[in-house]
């Protein structure tokens, strides 16, 4: 497997486009935008279903109903002049705005009069690397607006069952739809902790062998990145649906606390699992540490082994190749060939030396 | 010994299954699962005991009596047609529907109007792994559901108890019954935990003999993932503990609940402990980084005292071997013993050496 | 100084006696008993004191008297019959029974109707090992019960003071003597910290030298075991004496609430102490390991010192020993002696080029 | 690269200067100060805008006006008679006169009864490395005094923004004024930290390619102390901004709160990433060994293949230069070729061996 | 320099002289005492300033006048005949009795009627090192009891303000005194850790240039310890300052509270400054291993170089010592010379290639 470092996850957005600006502008600081602003807009109730997208807000706003609910989704944060037309519609206040748009923002949820405010990570795969998209909720009495940065998203199973009616979701209120897409989001958490769940055993696999590849502690560092940032963007959503829990709101229906507790369970789950997994990928570098100790004990003993044989063995030889005038054994007919056999047992009782040490 | 990975305690089941289900949709995602439901009915008060078997829930509900406890036990969990009876029976909440499949689902106590829900996680010894099995209770005014994933628990001694009815168990309410099964659970906690013990006290023999085998990392390793998947498994059971002491519910008697702090102390227990091994087996890996390291030095001191004795030596026959035409000592008649002498001397001034610097 | 692993401290018993027993049931469950319950009884007020001891719970009975301090003390938990006897007769919860002879029972204090039910662990020396030993206590108006597991402990010189009539404690009621104890039970932690602080003094001076014995690493894990096991014997109890001083209950009296704050400053003395120690510790296996890199370094050196110098050498040796028809050299007078010249400059440049290096 | 130590962050002015000093003495103790005062004074409201500089307190007040907004700024703390001054003109208590100019001061909020005190850190770039300078806010009715160590500041865009009269700031009380400087503060630490992950990346490309610079720990040590220092600056003023925030004071206004609440996510935006770069510095050290350790494998390799190949060889020609009177070989014709043969095969091997365990 | 162990910081005094005594007994524990004890009394208000030198109590009681403040010092503490004596007088709790000789006693503060009792630490410097002081103080209406182990303190500035009437002190009670006491002895432990900061950057400069000194783990394992003893001397006095400035007592004015939170912010400064170096001395140990194994690096590849340089050549030589009958190269006459070019190609080619991986 080649790993890629998914650059979009570690990739913090530089802050200098924000620094000294005035608060409350809306800029929009992430890498992700293509430049336009679609509109995706949803109007259902239990009996109907309609969904219209367009790239112009005013067109949008002819949909609304309010027997019905609307689900607005942008996609695009860039155009911040169709965003500030919803705003105004809706009368969001001017740091929201600002929010909806500084995707360095950490997850939270903020109380209004009217609406909530709501801001998550997204993180799902794509084209193979981990993707982490900045988005924003506004949950009002009958509506739900969404703002992403780029196109594609974890939603469409949710917009699968409100257009098949599936499950009870067409018969519920916003704040349903709100803990639909949550639940959505939480969910693919899971796919994306699973998969640093592989890659930590992978990398474990290759060290038990003691054949790690060269760029084990690039892929390590990556790991300690790759869970520090996921951490990051989980951990504050634990309190952010902790809040919505606990919330004293008429925007969100008692019926719908019980599943927001659901929620809670989950992210706690995954918590958990960044915490161990955490553990393992620290681990990971003492590992490494005692493989390349393990691999460096086996050149020196084969180093020590050569030596150990083959230095006294030419010291041997080198004393018969001394040019004293009188040296007895160099005079004996059969010197040399008992000399052969004095040095292959000393070359033996040294295999078996090093054998019994168990450095062969 | 062979150690063997217990998969089933390590691995966590993939999330696949769950990711982007309807909330509140019934899945089994474990791995346990035979296939076929089984039921197993008990029913008591001091003076009656009846135990009856079925695969069919509504044989089942023929032998509910109000006068009596009834234990419904009920092994498997991947037929969920039969599981959906037994919650309209008892009119269980849908998401506790999906709680009772959900095997990743966490320790957790849930207060209803009509019964308390306990997800708790047995650990246990079968085949010589470690098994890690989902369970969850419904406690009732007089009845106690158990749903287990397969077939095996540890709660024959509390059906023994039941039968013969000793101890006190027979004369009491549900919640008591409750108690029973949860000391069961966490009784043998401490089994799991004492095998733990015996395994960190393996490997630092065989550390402390410098005589590791090769998986030691490995196994480290493994034990490291072990020590972390037993406390997520029984720390959050603690808190269940904790909350059962001081829940205001007319479903647990007054006099259960001295049983119930009972409970907390032994759950406190196993966790400092697990908390001890815990900081043990991450002391092991520095246990062992010493054990290579002194091998290696073990290694690299053969290969200097053989060098150190030996390149002298050679050095000493290299001079004699020279072709020079005048080199006085060869034409004396005792230069070759002499020089033996002298090396002989040179070797024991080695030796005398390396052994007072203790390296021999 | 052998270093005997404590094995009584460290050696938690099995938990395989209690697992799956009827709760309630009292099992002993330690290692140090001896067969025999001993009785000894202490009674006294301001004007008398008496002593007695006996085997049998009855003849111990006769000797209560309301208007004195009844001071029970039981050696030896296997004979669970007089222990229950003795239950009976003060009227103690089963669980109470239950948990004085479960020596796995960490520290804890509970408030009944009649009277205060305190576990602690006595830590002394005893034939040169640490000794921990499990110890209940019962409070009520006008008796104190200790139970303990073997002969010894550390009281000799409160029961002096009853004898002596020395300090305030005849004067006083059951509650002081009850601090006493503890008072008594604490001071002996102090022993054994200043005995964990020398060894680890013993070691530093040993790794600061250089010069480890063998069992290092199984002395400082010992260390390690050991410091892990007191802190969980004290740690407890902090929170018992912090409870006891906020207690709000008849049975202690508020002149003694002074005396208790004193424990409370004792025990959080010793508790700082031990996580100094604790750190110091962990501390000792880096230090290990920078002295076995030393111990290394040195080998190495000596090993590239002797090859340095002569390889170099040996190569020049050999250079004259080839056999070639013409070399020049070979053939000069002074040849042999102006070579031995150069080789020992050789030799002298080396030695003062690793002088330089301080590798010498 | 060239890395500096950017010592006015990393060192702390010496205390010996208020050490047994009288309490409520100013003495100025930073280490950045020219030795003159510089007063700038902007005194403003919706309609009106003025700038005055001055080295006079007395000059300066001549411009206070009831109507309009006015914000003394002070440059240069030692000469602590005009401080002393503008202090005796708005009743300032003595220790809020010590706190101004003691920079070792860490930031913190007071209320007082007619303003609020506030102590913060200012972190920019100066010529290439990071300053550290104390600032101090007093904020009142309408009025705001800020009181730096030296020329030059964070403060121009909020200058422009008042003599511009863009955004709401003119329109505005003192309060919304302190915000502003607030903000740009916190906003100049994205920048600091910016420049952190930078060298972090950078030190980490250069670990990943086993080409670490000679001064590798140096810089890692240099970026610990530089995050725990900022760290030290920054972490306070966290719950500075969260006490604004709950702060139930008259001269906050509540449009204000709004605001402020934004100023706090940024600081625990920063909180969280001063954490995360944290833990990866830590992770550099080990990152670092590894290097260390990969490269003395490499060393040792080479050694090993060359000792390994030329040993035995040179024992063989070792052999072959005995004197024995008789060695069969010797007088054979192609012996010196077939050796050869036999020496060049043996090396052949001996390079398979090394590739196959992947040495070269 | 040369670092001594400051042993009076580091020697905890054993424990063994309180252990089993009676609680309330005054027994010295400490190590520091000359045997006498020395009064010194300072008798002051407003108007008047007296001072009295004794070693009798009842000398010093003639002095005691109402319309004044009074302060006791007393330095030695084993004789506790006269401590008692003034225990006696104003009438102190035996427990605080015994607190005042306890030198092992932790920094605490404790309200009684008529007085308050504070314990806390000294830390100064004395012949070159640190000296870790036990003092106790009584805090009433008009008086203030030190009780100081030994002659010399840090008060000096206390007296000579209290002398020539600089500043507030001689206006005001016995309160202010006792800040300005703390004061005194808060200012001295910024002496002690910017000593502290000075000893950590000297290691971490000879570890930079790899020449740290043979005790270089003996240096690194006594600041470990020096900090923690520090730590455990200053941490519980932030707690004491704490209740101090919350107490809500007669005995210390409005006007001192400020004060007194003054003091807070100066003793959380220095904990900051503690838990600072206290990371940068845990990470020394990893700076000193990376330095050891730098310099193996450094001896391997010396040997490496050697050793591969030489060893293919000294095989060269030997190949042309062999003894074959025929060896075509042996008879042509420039051989010799051929050769000698030939080891002085592979001797450059070596070179280079070791130059080229930067060895040399």
């Amino acid at each position: 497997m080649a790993l890629k470092r998914p650059k979009s996850l570690l990739r913090r957005p530089k802050n200098t486009k924000t620094v000294n600006q005035i608060p409350g502008t809306m800029t929009y600081v992430g890498t992700k935008d293509s430049g336009e602003t679609k509109l995706d807009v949803i109007d259902y109730n239990l009996q109907q279903y309609e969904r219209f997208t367009s790239t112009s807000t005013e067109d949008a706003f002819k949909f609304v109903d309010e027997e019905r609910i609307t689900w607005f989704n942008i996609d695009g944060l860039s155009n911040v002049k169709e965003i500030e037309k919803l705003g105004e519609y809706y009368e969001l206040h001017p740091l929201v705005m600002e929010d909806i748009v500084n995707t360095g923002q950490r997850p939270k949820v903020e109380e209004y009069e009217d609406y909530l405010f709501i801001v998550a990570k997204m993180l799902y795969y794509k084209n193979g690397s981990i993707e982490n998209e900045h988005i924003s909720m506004i949950v009002g009495k009958n509506y739900l607006l969404t703002f992403q940065e780029s196109d594609g998203d974890v939603f469409d199973p949710v917009r699968e069952r409100l257009e098949t009616g599936k499950g009870r979701i067409r018969g519920r209120s916003a704040d349903y739809l709100m803990f639909a897409l949550l639940d959505s989001i939480i969910d693919n958490y899971f796919l994306v902790i699973d998969d640093i769940s592989d890659r930590i055993e992978e990398m474990e696999a290759s060290l038990f062998i003691n054949k790690p590849n060269d760029n084990v502690t690039q892929e390590i560092q990556d790991l300690k990145q790759t869970i520090l940032r996921i951490r990051r963007s989980v951990f504050p959503l634990r309190e952010v649906v902790s809040r919505l829990e606990k919330m004293d709101t008429r925007l969100i229906e008692d019926s719908t606390i019980n599943y927001i507790r659901d929620l809670h369970d989950h992210i706690i789950q995954i918590s958990e699992h960044i915490d161990i997994y955490r553990e393992m990928i620290w681990g990971l570098m003492d590992l490494y540490m005692t493989t390349i100790s393990n691999k460096m004990n086996e050149v020196m003993k084969v180093l020590t082994i050569m030596a150990s044989i083959f230095i006294p063995l030419t010291f041997i030889a080198g004393i018969y190749g001394m040019n004293f005038e009188y040296i007895p054994e160099l005079q004996w007919k059969y010197s040399y060939f008992v000399l052969w056999g004095v040095m292959i047992i000393i070359f033996l009782l040294m295999l078996y030396y090093f054998k019994r040490k168990k450095w062969l």
